[in-house]
């Protein structure tokens, strides 16, 4: 066994970090949804985070533990999504200059939402540039330090926290359910729940059309594919990471997958029946439980609500029809 | 001064009798929010609270002050909405019979719901019976005991004991806004107010096509209006009731009126930045403090979002236009 990137300390230190900063997001219960599981669940409401998604944990623990030469020099990352307004928040709070590198095509709205956090944007074109250089120009000229969204220690400690928050309030459980892109959420949670829950069962769930991790765990090494088709926008990422995998693959991991349209439902019933917005991404966890993709009768079950972070007309046309 | 209704005993002791029944609701706040109105606003999350409404404290309290002969012929009222849910959930609860007259033509998502809660749904034809007539029937052929959507001093108390969570948990407040309809909410409100937060003032929100209670408290004595056209459905009520009515003249209550497209600017606010869905009624104290209908700059506000039940589809409808 090799040394993994992160232990149960980590994930410790980065809660005392993020105390006052990052919400205690609730945890919501629902009569239909354990009758319709006939499991007891317990969701994690990170869609009611700082950001509107689990990342500012990830972020803040990361810039938060710059050398006063990184804070004077800023951060850099590449999104369009959360972990891009997540980053920005982080340097906001912290006194530190921010560089987002997003899409030219990227919605309006992300860019607002990024600048409106205090991120500076900067635009490339995804047809003629690749952003890793975008970011190493930066890196080079500037000397701002890169925070990948995923693969990166303080990152996925700082994601862990939220488990450890669950577990603190109700206590161990059977079963812990996460989304699973690049694996950053899932590493720390597992990280967390091997420390206050040794024997809670760990499921991360991949969209249906790119199920590189399963793939990966399959094969005992780190499969890329091309970028997923699916509403999971936050989950299309093409591969684990050299930090990410490893723990997935230790601490006993396995992976499901669900459809579209099993996401789109779980969004119909979280506004329908516990008045919450959750962007598909957010419902990869929550559709493998109530879609019945996973036997979960007479269980405990942790499921993380990771983000509500929608176009609203997006939401409406998902939903409606 | 005559004598009202209620005292702030009557709320201690509904909050007593709902503990471990009705949700503690989460307070939620909002950076943008708070940078919008200028003020420091405490969100009640009662779109969280079990049928989606406050209206399950009122019906709950009410039907578990019984009397084992009341208990025994059971519950009736007319409601086609939240307080339908609640009397049947709370008579399913208590193990007490329920009979909800709803008019013949009222959604089938609604009927539904209130059978699903567990109470039998008697329908009447709207345009040849009176409701109350149907309920008369009910009462002197079965014994039931009726009880009203608000002008009950039992409902009064109990829809009070969210305020006095919410005092409970943010400590004093400058000002507390909820919505108005019946008179119901405020008045349970506005009795743990003045013995928890003397000083707090007290804002009834009312939808703009129908202001009967603002027309009630400026001319002293209670005004009746047509069923005015509003989405704010819940707060569709013809006038205040006799109880309802000295609480809010007495304890010094103001209204003020939102049009409904403040009512959509809202729920759009909620469900983009603070992952809630909340009903058009809901959104009524909302509203006016975020719409700039009242001043609230430099105040602690609590403002009360008092249910999250609307169809998804008409709330897709609404918030993505």
């Amino acid at each position: 066994m090799t040394s993994l990137a992160i232990s149960y300390d980590d994930v410790a230190g980065a809660h005392e970090r993020l105390a006052g900063i990052a919400h205690r997001t609730p945890v919501m219960t629902s009569a239909t949804a354990n009758e319709r599981s006939g499991a007891t669940l317990f969701f994690k409401c990170e869609n009611l985070q700082r950001i509107g998604a689990f990342k500012i944990r990830g972020a803040y623990n990361a810039v938060a533990q710059f050398t006063p030469e990184q804070r004077e020099r800023g951060v850099i990352t590449f999104s369009s999504g959360n972990h891009g307004q997540a980053i920005a928040l982080a340097a906001h709070l912290l006194g530190v200059e921010a560089v987002i590198v997003m899409p030219a095509d990227a919605p309006e709205m992300k860019v607002a939402a990024t600048r409106g956090h205090g991120g500076e944007v900067v635009r490339y074109d995804r047809y003629a540039e690749d952003p890793n250089a975008v970011v190493q120009r930066f890196v080079a000229e500037r000397g701002m330090t890169f925070i990948p969204p995923f693969d990166h220690p303080h990152v996925m400690a700082g994601q862990g926290t939220l488990a450890k928050e669950l577990f603190e309030e109700v206590g161990e459980l059977d079963l812990l359910v996460t989304p699973v892109g690049g694996g950053g959420l899932m590493s720390g949670c597992a990280t967390a729940a091997r420390a206050l829950s040794p024997g809670c069962a760990l499921v991360g769930v991949e969209p249906e059309a790119g199920n590189d991790a399963q793939q990966s765990l399959a094969q005992g090494r780190i499969v890329r594919i091309d970028t997923p088709r699916t509403i999971a926008d936050a989950a299309q990422s093409r591969s684990l990471g050299q930090h990410t995998f490893p723990v997935l693959q230790q601490l006993g991991v396995r992976i499901v997958t669900v459809s579209d349209p099993a996401l789109v439902e779980a969004m119909g019933f979280f506004a329908t029946r516990m008045k919450l917005v959750v962007e598909p991404t957010g419902c990869l966890a929550a559709a493998a439980v109530l879609s019945g993709a996973m036997d979960v009768k007479g269980l405990r079950v942790g499921v993380v609500l990771s983000g509500g972070n929608v176009d609203l007309a997006h939401f409406a046309q998902l939903v409606a029809t």
